[in-house]
């Protein structure tokens, strides 16, 4: 009997909460700096059976960015925390490939990994934020198609470093005083149109070869680094015609890399606000909205259109604007919404207060469950990027509520069966690219 | 009455000992990567009320390093992880000013300082082994005084960052809808020489202001800038009056700058190996001397002078080498070791296999203990950077035996009875530089 294809769930924790006011409602901790509330989260989520927990980064602030997003714990060093208090759940964090260096990402990452026994993810970003460039000492964001051939030269170099020591490389063998088998260990020798990176490692290689790579791009070159190398997309979609059409495209992507079509899951994100009844979980959405700053919600949606909105009037449509290069999955979902909508600039603002461009579903446990269930079974999505509005009440609502439900479908896990975030996905641990080769030219023997 | 004054103890974490072979001894469990053992070190440490413990680094290898360094976990995310199961330890970490850039660098060790309640440090290195630039796409490694100026910049541009938010800038006021108090938050518009970052860093400021500054440069800029910023100084000695002159001059050179001679922490490396007897003892060392891999030995030997020395006899004198601008503290007490003691190139290596140029104690808990009370009295050191031969056994002794005779003696703490590694120290929070004046210019006016 073959399992059933159930989803994927991932809880993407940002601390204050998805909808930009969700801090302010009763019972909400704030605070994406607030460790103890992180760590509760998290242990909710495995307590959910999650598939991961997700952490977003940026590497530049303003005072009226997203509550969750101003001030916030540095991910990576945050994941190696969680790990600590976490025994199953993977940990997956975004990381720039504009802003490090890949020797240094892959240490950090690799660590991670084996300080969690195979629960890391990695979200490639390159970098959504044109300010950032001038936190890194550098004259000028690189355009979008220089970010995306600079990133998937820096997944290249990271894997080759990842992939510098063959697996039982340490012998540790006290009586002969042999530590390690030299000839297990490689040096990378990349020189590429953006890296020079000699190698080797100085890393065993992670427990799961590679963390797991995680992408989100929208554009077509986005969308080819996905298809060839991303093994969950996160996405955002409003419509589930939408959705599915990008998923089928995706998985023909990673065919024709050469790839299975299960080794690339389709996350999008979902905001869910869920009552007793849907008037309850209506009265929520609304008193939310009351609560939400406009300036910031206006700052939020300028950050997804990638241009400053403070000019045009809220009451006229949405302008017409040029793509702007950054998020542009975001600006793409939230434009075509407006349109079908006719939404004034106030209404989309609104929209974007609530979930961020991402899918709003409000109503039961039940109704929830319906409408994840409608898009996986679509083929529209092979689970969810769960974005609660709040912590922890709202994310509780979810792990107490609707998980049960869509275990008693049939359509999620009841129990971990693996340890790895590899397991949990089905995805393989990819092999060392030596492991049916000859060696030569080893450290052993080239020194 | 006044606290007479006592010593501070950092425990040097080398997952596979110091001393080359001593992942080889009866009970020693070996690796970097081992984090459970590391996890148990540092309990072990906490238990012996240790001012803190201490991560090395590189960003490098090769296959005949030193045991404990060829293969490592990264150690900002394992300091993250030691974070979660430690209480009041320090937790300090060498991190690269060469190869990272500040506001990454400035966030990690800020993360690390928030997630630890106030617990971190930061040894700043501008990166010993040339090696690493072919990991960093570089064509050279930056010169000697180069990397220093580098280093000094960078240093600047970390504490403006963590000075980006002034405190208590989260009000999270649920009924206002006031998140943050935007005045309280500054850009920093840094332009320098190598640095130039806008700011502000997305953290609000760190528990202890600034994780504690830690510094081990012996040339003259690197005590000049040990004496500018550091407040624990780490240092390689042999000779009692050499460390007393060096120790005398790094708090002239602080009061210097305009500081306490008391806020800069000397603490000298020591590898003690201890027997039940002195003869148990010295019988440790020759059985550590047995099992060390002389091939090993010559190339920590090498690092530490610069040069290659496999071209060398062994058996001629320790040759006259000229200073290669890496490892300059190492490398000056060793030859001036090798000089004082006419050593061959043979005996100097067994020298480095054991303690890698660090003061050797080899005796009974008392002789340990009387040998750092010696150097402590004389004013050679305000503490020691305790780095045990092996792991977990070797450190166990030093913990169980050595320091119960410091504490009956008065001269180590009984019980932590502060919460930050700045409280262990004595040292003061830097206050924020706009403490006391008049603001202008915030993120709110500028915006």
């Amino acid at each position: 009997m073959s399992m059933p294809r159930q989803m994927h769930l991932g809880a993407f924790i940002l601390g204050a909460g998805h909808h930009i006011a969700g801090w302010r409602m009763p019972g909400a901790e704030a605070g994406s700096e607030n460790l103890d509330l992180i760590k509760r989260i998290a242990r909710t989520a495995e307590r959910g059976k999650f598939d991961l927990l997700f952490l977003a980064d940026a590497v530049n602030t303003r005072p009226d960015m997203h509550p969750s997003m101003v001030l916030r714990l540095e991910p990576l060093t945050l994941l190696a925390a969680l790990a600590m208090v976490t025994e199953r759940i993977g940990l997956a964090a975004t990381a720039s490939t504009t802003y490090t260096e890949p020797y240094n990402l892959a240490r950090y990452l690799g660590s991670i990994d084996h300080m969690s026994n195979g629960r890391c993810g990695w979200n490639i970003v390159t970098g959504a934020f044109a300010d950032a460039a001038a936190n890194f000492s550098r004259d000028r964001h690189p355009p979008h198609d220089e970010r995306y051939a600079i990133a998937a030269e820096f997944v290249e170099v990271a894997k080759g470093l990842w992939d510098s020591c063959e697996d039982g490389i340490l012998t540790m063998d006290k009586a002969s005083g042999q530590f390690l088998d030299a000839g297990k260990m490689h040096a990378l020798n990349h020189a590429g149109t953006y890296f020079k990176v000699k190698g080797p490692l100085n890393m065993s290689r992670p427990p799961q070869g590679y963390p797991v790579l995680i992408q989100a791009g929208a554009s077509d070159a986005g969308r080819d680094l996905a298809g060839r190398i991303a093994e969950i997309v996160y996405a955002v979609h409003q419509d589930i015609e939408v959705a599915r059409a990008f998923s089928s495209d995706l998985k023909r992507r990673a065919v024709g890399f050469g790839r299975s079509p299960d080794h690339i899951k389709i996350m999008p994100g979902i905001c869910a606000i869920i009552g007793g009844t849907e008037a309850e979980a209506k009265a929520k959405l609304a008193e939310l909205g009351e609560c939400a700053d406009p300036k910031v919600a206006l700052q939020v949606l300028a950050e997804r259109l990638g241009h400053d909105l403070t000019a045009f009037d809220l009451d006229a449509p949405v302008p017409d604007l040029p793509p702007s290069g950054v998020m542009r999955g975001h600006a793409e979902t939230l434009t075509a919404l407006a349109r079908k909508e006719n939404l004034t600039l106030r209404q989309l603002r609104n929209v974007v207060a609530a979930s961020m461009g991402h899918r709003l579903m409000v109503g039961t446990p039940e109704q929830i469950a319906d409408g994840l269930q409608e898009w996986f079974e679509a083929g529209a999505a092979d689970g969810f990027n769960v974005m609660p509005p709040w912590f922890p009440g709202a994310f509780d609502d979810f792990v107490d509520h609707v998980v049960p439900i869509l275990q008693k479908r049939g359509l999620f896990r009841q129990d971990y069966t693996g340890t790895t975030l590899r397991d949990h996905l089905g995805l393989p641990r990819p092999e060392h690219p030596l492991a049916h080769r000859v060696l030569v030219g080893s450290m052993a023997a080239s020194g």
